[in-house]
This record gives C-alpha cells, structure tokens and sequence, in this order.
C-alpha cells in the first residue's frame, strides 16, 4: 500500500489528489513543520532533503512531485492521467510540472523560505527576496495564463497529472502578492479544480 | 529532425550528450547570451520563457531539461537510456533529474542570476545571495555524494540520461566554491563522463 507523507499548504497537496484521482488504496502521514518534523531523525530516513512530499511505495521511497506524480499515473493506468505512449504529449506534460517546481514553486519560495539562499541573519536580503516575490511569481502565473494553460485542463481536453499540480501552487498566489485578476484562466481553472470531488477530499483530508 | 537550441556552459549540454548517446539525426543552433539572444524576438518566438535549451521537434517545441531528456530517450528506445516499462526505476530517474533542476542548478544560479529573485539594482541583497552559494551547491553534491549516486553510474549499473545531466551540472561546482575533496565520488563520475567520445563530441560542437 502507498503511504504519502504530506505537509498541509506545502505542494504535497499535488500528490494527494492524484491518489484520489487514481481511486489508490494509500495512507497518510502528516509532518509537522511547526515541531519541524521534517528534520526530525525518523523522518531523514524517509527523505534525506527533509521535505515533504514523500511516497512509501514497495520497491522503495520516493520524492519529488514531478516524479511522484508520472509514478501514480503509471502505477494506474486505466486513470490515464499520463500518456506514457506519446512521447511528445508526455514530454509537454513533464515540461509543464518541471517549470511548475523549478520556476514557479522556487520563485514562490523565496517569500518563506529565504535563508536557503542567504544567511538566515540578513534580514536585509530576505526582505528583498521577499519584495521581489509579486513580480516573479506574477510572471510565472501571466506565462501560464498565455501560453501554457491550453483549456479548459492544462494539456486541453484532457485532465492530466498537470491539473492537480497547478492548482496546488495556485493556492498560494494571493499570499504572493500577485493580482487575480491578471490571470483569469488560471483562477477558473483552480474554480473547476476545487469543485471535484476528490480535490475536495483530499483537502479536508489534511485539514482534520 | 530534431533541432536543439543551446548556448555554451549551461545545462543545455545535457541534452546534447543524450542526443549523440542515441544516435539522433539533429541539428544545433546556438544562442548567444553575450547579445541576449535569448531575449530576442525571434528567439522568444521559439522559447517563450528566453531561456536555453528548446528542442525542435515535428510535432513541436519542447523545453525544460528533464523533460526533453525523457522524449529524447524514449524516441530512441533501443539506447534504454530510460527505462519507460519500470515505473518505480523510471521514479527514480525522474526524481534525480527533479532534484537537479529544482535544487542543484536553481541554487547555482543565485550566482549568476541573482535578479531573479531580488531588484537588479539591490547589489547587497545579489552579493548576499552570492556569498550562499558554496554553501548551497555544497550540500546538494554532497547529498548526491551520500545518498543518491549510486555508482558506478547515478542508477547504480545502468547507464541513463541522469548520467548525462549529472555531468553537466558538476561543471560549474568549482567556479560555484565547492570543495572538489568533499564529493570524490561525483569527481570520480564526472572523469569518467568526460572520457566518453560522445561528451568530447558534444562539447567539442559547442566550443566551437
């Protein structure tokens, strides 16, 4: 059986869905980040990075959401949710979830989690990360909106991996600053996203 | 024909082993980042995000590394540069390269990148993120060093596109204050990487 460990609000929420999507028989863990449990010693031996999310599977642990993500839909493939027999519609998703955690989740980061990329005393150089947040974001978001987001799901008419990993990051855009209604398409699609029944589970889920 | 887009010293060299490890019939068009042709019109045209590397391809365009290594693989079966019929092995794979483009190369490029992620005119907040960077870079080698280069190649006795980008990324780690003695394991993968007539190759194109 799966065993997801998750972090309410953090992108494990992506994960999650995608267990829901699928109808997989799994559990959770959740890791406090208030007691900082994911650096806690049991937890390093799940994942070494001491990040949420990670994925107990038979054969072993995994991370990372773009991997964990393709290993759900692949694990079930009557699901659909990745085309693992297109090569180009299976790359063009693997390019939409990697620009998702290398260039939307890392600019977002830098709002909270700073001291990874400066001293944790320079409070000066935080601040600046911090204002620069609206605008970095904001454009990852306006690329999305124009150029990404075929509609009405991320790779058009079929709902896919993407759909749940962008509405996860999509949670957050408000507390960055960046303006709603820049981005139209990308807020009916998190609409659609959060009116699915198991996006709705999978919320209330880690919010008991 | 496949139709890659690179500059020189930068993580587009991943692809372009891969393209000669499986024998593609491509093409290389190189952009000059010294007259930002990554931000030119025509180029935007091709990759809207102004960044290198995008691979033309006849159903399209395709960008972000760890994809592109994925499609490039999987159109060349015969190479089993990745091994699509295995999900968890095929996890795996997919959550190295994740890690390298999320974690490695974004910490590496607070370096050099640094307007990213604060206002170009913020010399301080840019010197702060500078002075972070050995740091950063470090613990992400040594992470690999540790717990995930399983050796002789990244998957243990198989050789695969995690090979290729690996090599790529472990170019810059002294230019980024990374303490070559820490990680002899990495050194060790990178030397022998370098010794593969497709490496020379494929560097030897972009040199020119």
């Amino acid at each position: 059986m799966l065993k997801l460990f998750y972090t309410a609000h953090t992108c494990s929420l992506a994960t999650h869905i995608v267990l829901e999507e699928v109808g997989a028989d799994y559990s959770t863990v959740r890791i406090d980040f208030g007691k900082t449990e994911q650096r806690s010693p049991d937890y390093l031996k799940v994942n070494p990075k001491g990040r949420v999310p990670a994925l107990v599977t038979d054969r072993g642990i995994l991370t990372e959401t773009p991997a964990m993500l393709v290993f759900v839909a692949q694990s079930f493939p009557a699901s659909k949710l990745a085309p693992m027999d297109d090569p180009f519609l299976f790359a063009e998703i693997q390019a939409f979830n990697s620009y998702l955690c290398s260039s939307l989740h890392i600019n977002h980061a830098h709002r909270m989690r700073g001291p990874r990329w400066v001293d944790a005393n320079d409070a000066a150089a935080i601040a600046a990360m911090q204002r620069k947040v609206p605008e970095s974001v904001g454009a990852c978001f306006e690329l999305i909106e124009r150029d990404m987001l075929k509609g009405p799901w991320v790779m058009g008419k079929r709902y896919t991996i993407c759909d749940a990993y962008l509405f996860t990051l999509a949670q957050w855009l408000e507390a960055d600053g960046v303006d709603p209604a820049r981005i139209p398409r990308v807020l009916d699609h998190r609409r659609r996203m959060s009116e699915r029944a198991t996006v709705k589970k999978a919320i209330a889920q880690e919010l008991v």
